[in-house]
This record gives structure tokens, sequence and C-alpha cells, in this order.
């Protein structure tokens, strides 16, 4: 090979470019060093010094010493210090980096060039023996370890062995004579595995490790996990050495770590702590308590003002917050570490926008400043984590923010107390629609069954009232009015609080921190519109949350589903009446009724959305879920036929029964839904249809700009479609007859069996229209039902990574996502620049609308609560994609 | 126009490939006359005419009328009579004919040429007044309404009338005088709505004819139906003209139908029947007894030689067995039609394998002369339908056969009866696994409820034996022991009979034919096998089965289901115990107790499928189908609780109870099964893989080539696959190490999910063979589940034509045929040439078995008793779509 290759580099030879030569890590620490940070000075070898090392059979290639040699007389010259010297020792760490971060990789070597000479010398210069000793056992142990394959667990062994003797608990407890003791054990165990003595040379060490390095490239853990991901086998590792630098040499020395801005508030203010005489370790261990980085103004301040000078730069080379470690060795500033510093929502936000103030950075970069889920945070009231809580319990996380309040088992005293103003938790086995009144009225809901989708976990998501679900570690006794959990009981009235964002179930009220919705948050949201090309919707079912989805931001309603107005307590009775009904007129009167009801939802809706397109998805779930329960009913009858029961009374359970039995369902989800209830009852589609268009008349008169959009849900043939289009077209044109008004409403359909997909080129025909339901498309597709899933196996999918996500939380890319891709593209075939959009739960997922955006969707549309994110997430898309 | 372009076409100066010009009835018409059939003269106007008379502005072009006459001329001449002759005249009738068939076109025109004098000539020639006045009358009537938009309904409104006085119920019963009047009366009619008198002069009556056919292109309902249709608008139609023939002039007349071989047995023997001196529709109506057409030759010995060898001609021309419609008119044989004879499915096979025999057909066009799907009808015994039959109810045809046999209620008492040699039908609103050894011993099961995929529908096709199942009709009542269906009330032991092809439950003893397999069927099929590429297994839970799979000539079992084996009733205990244990010892104890039986089910299969593979399904099903059903056990509790039951039952019950509700499931085709259970369950699956390697190692040893194909149920990503597969190498390799026997088997899944066959390409990777279960994958693909859609919409779909057809029945190519399509070639993408077939309906369905061809699959898989049917399927396909 050429020996007039470079494989040595300093760090201040690099830069950030040199990935392919010098590693990740490399040519990071070139590049902190080239902008002029005090990094520990040191040297990379070569990526291509290792692939060479393996193409000459596990050899150094020729040149590799001599310039290693010189660099490490460099490395002396920068610092200071000598490898090996008795007093002064360089001592060094050595890590692997390549090209791509690899975990299966060699772990680091720190402290390396002790010997039992240099051990000394560290002894001197620290004051601390026992430190010192320490630091040369724990070398021994490292390098034996990792460079040299020695067992670890031998190691151990015989470190607990002599903590027992010593009857010590911790590490920090031995003494000087045990460490002594351990040491000499540690040489003897590493000669009986190696067969030679501890090197004692330091640069005879340097090359075993350099070795180890390049050997850790090719061990099993290391092409396992290239394989896996991807990566080639070629690329090699570089291998870093470093000086290492001591921050407890004395009280000229010290150690901190500091972020630029505050990480809470985002205030633009150094924030920090530091200790002086320390090593990094300590001021995490907590051991001694941390000054605040201000005081280090007046303890060194030529240090402070050095620091504040490198985060200022840090700021702006890395042009973010930053989080920095430092250690003073005798009064000397090192950088041993930047990052970007970790924030919450609301210092993400502030400082996005306060560096676009400064001129830092663009409105674009700022969008990628905020990690759009983390803005949950600052929608819900949240809990103050500042304080101890007394978590009881732990569900699902069904609806985000906390609540406080006095249990309450039953609806109707939910809403009678929550109508005298006093705050109440609804804590029920599940909820029905029968408890929605109460569920209104209750700050948040504590469900013992169900899943993600179950009723109260969908309404409290509607209303943005916390929610936890699917508890089942409380025990409801509803005729004792209590609930057991545990060790706990909680009666009626006893208060708890709950968690919707993390399931937790706490005891007592727990303090919580109200949103802030104003100044810097809508200034940058402002900012996301401007960028943004998705439209973002929401999703309402009352003119309540039309005006909630509004005030959020919502250019449109994305998905009203009329079953939940079939639910509220008033009409229940009436949609009951349709189904029972026997007779032709039977049920006409109860679909006139019905038909008051919807207009004025759909009339009110319409004018809270004035100018803005209000997409209405016709009845969706089966008829027998508007019945009462079968098994309640089966049970129910059978104790009044064995207790001798009112013989009438009997009767008319039975009919009951008969009906639901009729209705009965192996699996609803696949069952006479949708739009095969619009094909088999025609009446109950245009009832609803008759029920928009009258509504949009109405409005139309009064000058109000209402854009309905008719959205028939479930379609799996284009044939299902034509027929309730024109059933639907004949009504507008009746209603525009009969009122003399003329409007404007279009008829599509929502997406979300996999055959409408498959032949969206077909449906497209008949749609004004699509709508993406991928909650349903994600069941058909996985052939999953959410429910059954995420109660039964979903979780142990995950914990096992036979599926890297929940499909439900965001979209499958190579299912979902492919079926969609394909719906579009055919849909669009047929129609050119036809209208797309998304509903549900994916709606206001950031990793979904970016899938979104990147397959040409026109809108997303989400839960109210869920349209600030949603509004990053898709300027967050634009950014990252530019069209 | 040009004047040389010829218009007019007598039948013999065309043939049938002049289509274009001739439109296919024309063309048709010329081929008859070409090939010497004595058909009736005529003439065809060519489609270009028709074109031209809508280039000039509806105006015939010029020639055409010269041609017309010239034709008319040659027609006189060649059948020797005169249009408008008082004595002889020619009667005619007027078709339209387009190159593509249009049932949107007009309507036929007969007798065109009465008039008030032609029809004495008609009078004297048949010597039946009543018969040419009542010909005359219709003409009048077909005239006015097809070709001059005389209301049809004011006709009818003048007939009722006169019949109403004469007080006559039947056409046939008016009198001469009242023919006389009606004519008048239609003759006034006409003028009322032409404002011109009914047209005496033929010619006039012909061109006016001409140019309503004409007219009748562009038609309303001939645009809509070529806009659905995609025919092009400037086709045209053409023009028949044709002479008349009466088969009733007198004892030198008649008329009959003939097949050149006998439809039923398909025996070469001319079979039909005929009437001296008669209409055609005189055959039909059975007002006469006709004759068997052997008597012709006594009768008429000239024409019936003359028959004899036309027929023999047209056999010959057409190569197939015709079905001959004739017209004698004074001792003059005139052919009036001829096409392909239908026949049974015994006698196609039986005229298919004489044809080939005879040199007539090729073995490849053999295959397409039999309906695959018919064959059902010669392997099960057959209700001889000569016999009058009382259909009392009709259910479901859930398993094909006809059987008869005593009513019994209960699986024990069927049994027993079954036992002592009683043939007996099991009557139950559904069956259950409990069932299984009364059904064994029944000759059919009849149900109440459930659907095609029921229990018993499944679990009698699978045996072969006829199902009805579903007949909503029958109200059974267990404790009485009968059931009441309409009128009628049967007890246990009253004689039935159920056709599982139709769906009819009779009364009493019903004469059922017994199937040949023998002879041609075999010869038949053999040359089905010489041509297929496909190969076909057959599905097998049993050694039985297994057997029946090889003599239906089945090459290996495509399909075995673990789980029927879990549900018989001596095994059902364990399974139980296994899904119920509390500690692992228990569960182990259980599974080693299945293990035992699943290896003594495998060696049987594996043992009876020597040298052909036998593809193993592992657990599928939901673990809550082998426990009792919730609503009974919740009532039971209850009843038990109110009426003071023992209460360590009560305890019992609800631990059962408390199990069944852990595993209940809100869509259980969508839950916790298939592979999932194997993830969730490792042990489950590792006990199957166990009894499988054992069965195999035993017969290796013992010198039996065992090919067992481990099958892993609802794949959805790669990673399930990974787990499972490497769980089932390890046991392989544990048992070979433990028998000291190598040997042979693969492991691979089905495709039944749309994310498998979205994510074929990843699946592949850890996959031998690939199998569709396209059943799931339809329920999944159109998001319906099969027993609530077809019990609840699906006939309604069909009805109204939503959909096409029943996508249970046959593969929906638009969708599932898609997602099929990517999985293969995805699938082989990873790996070229993989293994890939399809289990189960679909597999026997000869439309789904062509997809499956086209697709590139290598074999289909269905119930032995559709093996044979598959095979010519198979045939069929490689003989239409040649590679």
């Amino acid at each position: 090979m050429s020996s007039n290759k470079k494989y040595v580099y300093l760090f201040q030879e690099g830069k950030a470019e040199m990935k392919d030569l010098l590693g990740g890590k490399g040519a990071n620490l070139a590049e902190m060093t080239n902008i002029g940070l005090p990094v520990p000075p040191g040297l990379t070898i070569t990526t291509e010094a290792c692939n060479e090392y393996y193409l000459v059979g596990k050899k150094f290639p020729e040149g590799l010493e001599e310039q290693l040699q010189q660099g490490l007389k460099d490395l002396e010259n920068q610092i200071g210090k000598r490898f090996g010297h008795q007093d002064n020792p360089l001592l060094v760490s050595v890590r692997s980096g390549a090209k791509i971060s690899m975990p299966g990789m060699m772990d680091t070597i720190l402290n390396l060039g002790l010997n039992d000479i240099t051990v000394q010398g560290l002894i001197k210069s620290t004051n601390n023996e026992r430190f010192a000793l320490d630091c040369y056992r724990r070398f021994i142990q490292m390098f034996g370890d990792v460079a040299m394959g020695v067992p670890h667990h031998e190691y151990e062994e015989i470190l607990s062995t002599v903590k027992e003797e010593q009857e010590v608990k911790f590490d920090h407890q031995l003494t000087v004579e045990s460490l002594h003791n351990i040491i000499a054990q540690y040489k003897e165990l590493y000669q009986k595995h190696t067969g030679e003595a501890f090197p004692q040379e330091p640069y005879q060490q340097l090359l075993l490790a350099i070795k180890a390095v390049f050997g850790s490239w090719n061990s099993e853990r290391a092409i396992v996990y290239r394989k896996h991901n991807k990566i080639p086998d070629d690329l090699g590792t570089a291998v870093n050495v470093q000086a290492m630098v001591f921050g407890n040499m004395g009280d000229d020395c010290g150690t901190g770590v500091a972020f630029t801005r505050n990480p809470s508030t985002g205030e633009k203010k150094l924030y920090g702590e530091y200790l002086i005489n320390a090593q990094g370790e300590d001021v995490v261990a907590g051991i001694r308590t941390p000054l605040p980085i201000s005081s280090l103004e007046q303890d060194m301040p030529i240090v402070y003002q050095q620091f504040v000078s490198i985060s200022q730069l840090l700021e702006k080379h890395y042009r973010d917050m930053q989080d920095i470690e430092f250690t003073v060795e005798r009064g000397k500033l090192y950088i041993l570490q930047t990052r970007n510093g970790k924030r919450t929502a609301a210092a993400a936000i502030k400082i996005a926008v306060d560096m676009v103030h400064e001129g830092l950075i663009t409105k674009e970069e700022a969008m990628l400043r905020v990690d759009a889920k983390q803005i949950n945070q600052v929608l819900h009231p949240r809990i103050d984590t500042t304080v101890k809580l007394d978590v009881i319990a732990t569900g699902l996380p069904a609806s985000p923010g906390a609540a406080s309040g006095s249990v309450v088992f039953d609806a109707d005293e939910a809403e009678k107390l929550g109508k005298e103003g006093q705050k109440v938790i609804l804590v029920r086995t599940e909820t029905t629609p029968d408890d929605i009144h109460g569920l209104v009225m209750s700050q948040g809901v504590l469900t013992s069954r169900g899943g993600m989708t179950s009723h109260a976990a969908v309404v409290a998501r509607g209303m943005g009232k916390p929610a936890v679900c699917g508890c089942e570690g409380i025990k409801i006794d509803y005729q004792q009015k209590l609930f057991t959990v545990g060790a706990y009981t909680l009666k009626e009235g006893d208060v708890i609080s709950i968690d919707g964002s993390t399931g937790h179930v706490m005891l007592g009220q727990v303090p919580t921190l109200a949103p802030e919705l104003g100044g810097d948050f809508a200034e940058f949201l402002g900012w996301a519109d401007e960028i943004r090309t998705l439209g973002v919707r929401a999703n309402a079912d009352t003119p309540e949350d039309a005006k909630k989805a509004r005030e959020f931001g919502a250019a449109g309603i994305g998905l009203t589903r009329t079953e939940h107005m079939f639910m509220q307590q008033e009409r229940l009775p009436f949609v009951q009446q349709m189904i029972m009904a026997e007779t032709a007129e039977e049920r006409q009167k109860a679909l006139d009724k019905l038909l008051e009801f919807q207009q004025e939802d759909f009339y009110g809706i319409l004018k809270e959305m004035e100018g803005y397109p209000v997409c209405i998805r016709l009845l969706d779930p089966p008829l027998h879920e508007f019945l009462p329960n079968r098994e309640e009913l089966l049970v129910e009858i059978t104790r009044l036929k064995c207790t001798g029961g009112d013989p009438a009374l009997i009767k008319e359970k039975e009919t009951l029964l008969k009906k639901v039995e009729s209705l009965h369902e192996f699996n609803p989800m696949l069952g006479h839904r949708g739009c095969r209830l619009g094909i088999t009852y025609p009446e109950i589609y245009a009832m609803q249809a008759r029920a928009i268009f009258q509504a949009t008349a109405q409005l139309t008169k009064e000058g109000v700009k209402a854009i309905p959009e008719v959205e028939i849900p479930l379609v799996i043939h284009v044939n299902e479609l034509a027929f309730l289009r024109n059933q639907t077209i004949e009504i507008a044109e009746q209603v525009m007859a009969e009122t003399g008004v003329k409007f404007e409403y279009t008829v599509g359909t929502m997406i979300e069996v996999p055959r409408a997909a498959l032949t969206a080129d077909e449906v497209a025909r008949e749609a004004d229209f699509f709508s993406f339901g991928t909650n349903d498309l994600t069941q058909t597709t996985f052939g999953f039902s959410r429910d059954d899933a995420e109660g039964k196996f979903l979780q142990h999918y995950i914990d096992r990574k036979v599926l890297k996500e929940n499909p439900f939380v965001t979209i499958d890319p190579y299912s979902v996502g492919k079926l969609m891709d394909m719906a579009v593209k055919l849909g669009r075939s047929t129609k050119p620049g036809l209208l797309i959009g998304i509903c549900g739960e994916h709606g206001g997922d950031p990793e979904s609308i970016e899938i979104c955006y990147k397959l040409g969707l026109d809108f997303v549309s989400c839960s109210a609560f869920r349209v600030p994110i949603a509004r990053l997430a898709a300027a967050q898309a634009a950014v990252k994609h530019p069209r």
C-alpha cells in the first residue's frame, strides 16, 4: 500500500463534510475544533486505514504508524502533556466512529495511557489517590473487556468480592488499599485470559486499542446490524484518539452543563449549572448541589466570559439552542460536547419565533424546530410535573389533557352536579350514547373497558376533554357507588385526577398548568399557514365543535358524523322508532321527526362555517348500535321469566330482542353499515340529504354562504355511489324547486375499504371528492379490528417489534399508504384535480400528515384540538419536501 | 350516392364472415343457406344502406329500391309465391340485425304482405279461416306498434273488450266474426294514429317496415344501450326480409324440433318430436301430443331422410350437437333455426368424448364442450326432475347433492339411528362442533340459521353430504321434537328430502339418481389432465378426506385445517383445558395430549398422500370458538341464580364465563386469530409443528415418502412469518436430532389479508410458498364479512345489480384479483418461481380457476368433491389462453 496516503488527521485538519473518511464522530470533533471551540485535542485514523488493514490481512497499512506517532507528538505539544510521563501524563480516550452511527460497534476506552507509573502522576496532579486508582482500575477493566475480550463478569466478580470483604456497598466507598488489591487482581485476570501481562507501555496500549476498534467493524453484532439496516460492509470505521481532560484537579477546575436559552420557557438567557473541582458525572449524581451558571461569573470570570462567547458562537454556528457540556482543567475551558438542546413545546415555539426575529433562521427553518406532536402540550391543561404524583392506576391515554374532580358513577348525577358548578370525573365501565349529557358536564371521563376508539374515547376527543379508557385495574361497583384499585377504595365524591396524555389516574387534586395560545404561538402558526400548501380542516358534529374548529384555524369541516347526532338523548327514541317501525307510515313519522332535528343540526354547523366547506357523512354505523345491548336484553328477559315478571313487559322485551336479533352481526365492523344501509334503506339517506339541502336553502335565503359536501361512506363499488349520488341530486333539485333557492353542493365518497382504493378510477366517475377513512382502511388492510387488536395483541406485537408502530396512530406507508397512492393516482386519472382529503385520527398525526402531503392530498381533517398540530405538520412537510 | 353499390344480398350471396355488412343475423342466415340447408329464402339489406340512409337525411340511397325489387322477384321465384297474390301470397318477416346483437333494437314483424285480399289466399291455402284472420289481426297490430308507433295498449284494449263481450278467456277461442270485428277496429285505430289508412299494398308495407328498422337504430333505447356497452354509433343495422312458411296448411305439412343426439344421455341418435299440420307454437303449447321424431320415417319418408342428412350435415358443420327447428310446408322441408343444443352434464361429457372418437373435434375443443360447473350434477346423487316435487321450504344451497331421511333433531339420536342403518336428516337451528358425530351418520343436514360458511355448511361440503342452511321458513321446537313450516308440521321420524344444489326441502322420499364416474367421465377427465398446466389439490382434514381426494384425482392436499381436528368431540375437552389452564404445567399437559392426537391425524393424512405434498395450516380461529357460547352462558347463569341453583355450579359457570369474556371479540373475523395466536401463544404452534414433524419422521422410518408443507395463516407482516418460521425450523431440527431421521419440509404462508399481498416482496423473503386465502381476502378487500353480507344485504346488492355476482363465489378480478396479481409479481420478484396456490371455495369455481391460471398460479385446491370440476376448469383455461 502506498505510504504517502494520509491516514491520520488531527482534529484541526478535518471538517464536517469529511464523514466518509473520518466517520461521523471524527468529522464533528473536527468541525467543533475548527469553529474555534476549545475541544480537547485529538486525532482521527481514517476509515480508509481500516479498509486497508483488512485488505492486507489485518495489518496496519504502511505509513500509518509513522503518521500516528507524529500525530501523538502534535497532541502532546498542543496539550502540554506527555504520553507515559510520570508527572504530567497524557491520557486519551479511544472511540470507534463509522460514517453511519452503529450501536453494534465497540464501546469507548477511557484513560488510556495509565500504567503503574503514570497513575502516580495522576495522583499528584489531582491530589486524589482514590480517584486516580479508580481511574486505573476502570481502565484495566475497560481495556481488557472492550479491546481484549476478557469476560466482563469476571471483573465484576473480583469487584464485588472485595466490596463484600470490605462491607461496603458503593464503588466510591472503596479504600485506597482495596483499590490496590483490585488492580492487582485485575492484572492477574488479564494475564490469565490473554496470556500476557497487562501492557504498561501506553503506545502499545494504543496500538492494541486501535486494532480492537478495527476488529469491531467485523464483529458478529456489527455485521448483523449492517445487514439489517442495509449498510454496506466496505465503509470501514475510523478511530478517534482524544486527550482526556479532568475537572477535578483542584479549585481552578470544574465541570458543568448549560443551555444557551431556557429550555422550559425559551427565554434568551444562559441556563445551567456547574460544580467546582468535580467530574462530569458528579453534576448528574446529585451528591453535591451544583451552582447556577450565573455564579460562574464570580467564581471564574475569565472562563465565564469565554463560555458566554462560545455559547453565542455555537448558537450561531448550529443555528439552534445548544446544550453544552464543558470542563475547566486548571483554569482552561474545554468544550466536551454540544448538541441541540431538548426543550418543552412552549420553549420550542418561543425560541423558534425569537430566532426568526433575530434573523438567525428563516420561517421555514423555524417550522422544523418544533415537534408537531409536542404542541399538544400547550393546547391542553397539563399536569405540573414538578409536583410528586400519586399514580394509582394507568389506562389508555385516550384523550389528551388533565383534569381533576369528584368521582361520579352516573351520567344523570354528573349532569346535575356539573350544572351546579361542581367539577366531576365520570367513571364508568364503558359509556354509551345514553351517557353523553353526563359527559358534557364532566371534566373528564375514566372507563375500565374499551380502547382508543371506544365511545368514551371518541366523544371525549371530540369535546377536547381528557379521557383515560380501558383502565382495567379499576373495579367498579355501581351498587355501592365505589371503585377499587389495588389497595385503594374510592367512593362517590372522592377527588381524583386523570391525565389523558399519559393514561395516569391520580389520587386527589393535582395542580395543572393552563394552555397559552396567543403571542408567539399565534405568530408561529401564522407562519405555518403561509408556508403550507395542504389544507387543514376539522371534524365537527355540532355547531359548538364547528366554532372551536374555526378558533383553532380550521378552513372547513372535513367530517361531520351524523350518527353522533342520532345518539343524542332526545333523538335516540326516534331513531329506535324508525328501526322498530312495522309500517311505512310509522317509519316515515319517525323519519320526519329526525328530519327536523337534522336540519337544525346542519343549519347550525353550516352557519358557523359560513364560506367554508362542510363535509357531511351520511349515516355510517349498523342500526343495532342504536338499540339496547343484546346480552343485557337476554339476561333481563331470563330474569323476568324466572321471577314471574309482568307478561306484558316480557312480551315487549321479547319483541325488542327479536329486532335486535334480526340486526345482530357476527362482525359489525364488516357488516350492514355505511352506504349498505343507504342502498337497503334509501329513505334514511334521503331524509339526511333533504335535511342538509333544506338547511342550505334556508341559509342561502338568509344571505349566508353555505357549502355542503355530501359524503357517502363505505363505498366498495362505483354502482353504490352512482345509485346514492343520483338520489341525492334528485333531492337537491326537489328542494331547489320547493324553496325556489339555488345553491351549490357536491357529492363524494369515503375511500375506506381496499376495494374502493383499488377501483378508484371507476369510483371517481361518480365522485366530486374523495376522503380517505384510514381508520377503517387500516382495519381492513391489516385484517384486524382496532378494538380487538388494541385490547388483545397489538401491544405485544409492538413490544416484540413485530410491528414498528401502531398503524392506527401513524399510517403504514407500505400498505395503507400504498393503497392511498393507488387511489389518488387512479382517481385523478379519471378526474384530474379531484379534491382529495383525509379525515379521522391519522389526519392529526404529524407523520401521517407528511405522508398525505407526499401523496398529493388537498387537505387533512382532524379533531379541532389537533388542528394546530396539523397546521404545523403540514408546514413541516412542505419545508421538507419542496415542490 | 353511387348507384352501383350492392345494398341487397340474397341469403345465398352472403356468408358467415360478412357480419359487418349483413349484421349477425343476416350473415348466419346466409351461412345456413350456403351449406345447403333449405332455409326459407330471403334477402338482407346491408348496414351500409342504413348508414347512407342517415347520411342523405333519412332517405333510401339511390339504387336500393331497384335492388330490393329485384331481390323480391328472386324470392318469389325461389318460393313460388307472389307478393300480394290472392291465392298464393308471399308473406315475409322483417327483422333488424346489427353486427353486434342489441336487445334495445326493433322487434320482429311477421306476416308482412297480408291485406284484405291476400288474407283470403291464406284462408284457402291453410283451410283455416280463424287462423288466417288471427294472422292478419296480429300483423296489423305488430306493424302499427313496431313500425308506426301506434300505442300497444290501445290494441290490447280493443282485444279485451271484444273478449269480454264474447265472454271468452283465450285468444284462440275468438270466433271468426269477432276477428273480423277486431280487424276493423284495428284499422280504425291505425288511421286515427297515423292519419292514413292501413297500407294494403304489400310493397308499401315493406318500405315502411324497412324505414322503421333503420329508425330503430337511433331510438333512445338503442343509443343508451350502445353508450352503455361501448358500441360505436356508426355500425348501422341491416334488415332481413325472409319468406314465411307454414306447417299448418294440411296433412303434407308439419313442424317439429329435434336434437341430433340425445340431450339427456348423449346417445348418438336423433331425438325430438313433431306434429302434422301444425305451427311451431303448437308443439310447445301441449294441446296435441307430439309424435317422436322416429315416426316421421313412416309419415313422411322423404322428408325424414332429408332431415336425417341435414342434421348430420349440421353437426359436421357446427361441430356440435344441434337443436333444430323445422317446418314442412306442403311436403317441403324448411330449417328455421339451428343452434348448439342444451344438454345435461352426463350428455355433454358423452357427446364430447364421442365426438373426439369420431374425429369431429379435438380433445382441446372437447374441454370447452362441458360446462365445468355442471359437472357437479354427475358427482352427487341428484333429484329425478321428471317427478313432481312437494317443495315446502327453500334455504341456501349449502352443499350439493340430494338426500332423503327421517327427521332427527339431536346429534346423538342421529348417530344412534344412523348406526342402526336408518337414513336420517339432521335438523338443527344451527350446528356446532358437538354435533359432528351426528352429522357423520346423517344423510344430510338442514339448518334454520347460518349462511354458506356456517359450521353445518362447511362441514357438510367437506364430507360431500347435502346441506340446506339458513332455511328461515322452518321453526324448530326442540322440546316437542317437531318443526313447522307454513301450514306443515313435521315430527321426529317424518321423512323429508333435501336438495343441497337448489336449497329445496321436500315432503317425503324423493327419487334420486346415482352418480356415474367411470367410463366416458374418467376418459374425459384424463384428457383434461393431459391438457392442463395448473395443478389441482384438495382440501382435507382427515385421512378419509385425503383418500377421497386421491380418488377424485387430487395431486396433493392444498389445505388441512387443523382446527377441525380440534373440534372433534374427543379432543375438544383438551382444547378447552389448554385454554382454561391457569398454570404452565396444566397447559402443557393439555398440549401433550393434543400432540398425540395431532400426530395421529397428520400421520394418517401424510400416509394416505404418500409422495404428494400436504399443506397443513396451523391453528387459525380465535380461541373463543372452542369455548361455550357467551350469551348461552349468561342466560344460564342468570337462570341458575334466579332459581337458587347449586352455588358450586354457578361458580364454575362464572369462572368459565370470565374466560369467555376475556376472549370475547367485537369482530372475531378481525381478531386474535391465525398467526396472531402463534405469536402470542408460541407453544400452540410449537406443539403442532412437532406433531407434523414427528409424524413425518415416523413415516420416513417406515419408508413412506411424506411431504409436509407447514402453513402460517393470516400473516400481515414478514416479521410474523420470520418469527414463526424460525420456531418451526428449530422444532424440525430438534425432531430430526431426536429421531435420527432426515426429512424434507417447507414453511410458507397464506396470503389472505391485503397487507400481505401489498408487501408480498417482503413476505416472500421468509416463505417457501404462498397460498391465497381468497375468502378472507375478499372479506377484507370488500370490508364485509361473508356471514353478515350473505345474511343481510348481498342478495339485495345482486338483485339490484349493484354487484354483478357474489364475490365469495367468483373472485372479483378488479380488486381481489388485482391484489393477487400484485402478490404474485411481488413475491416472484423476490423469489423467482415461488410456489403459489389458492385454497378455499374459489379454488373449486371455474371462473376463479381461470383467473388463477391467468395470474400464473401453480395450483388450486378445493374440496375433494370439486376436484373434477377444477381439473376440467384448469384444462379449459389452458385451452382458452394458450401460453
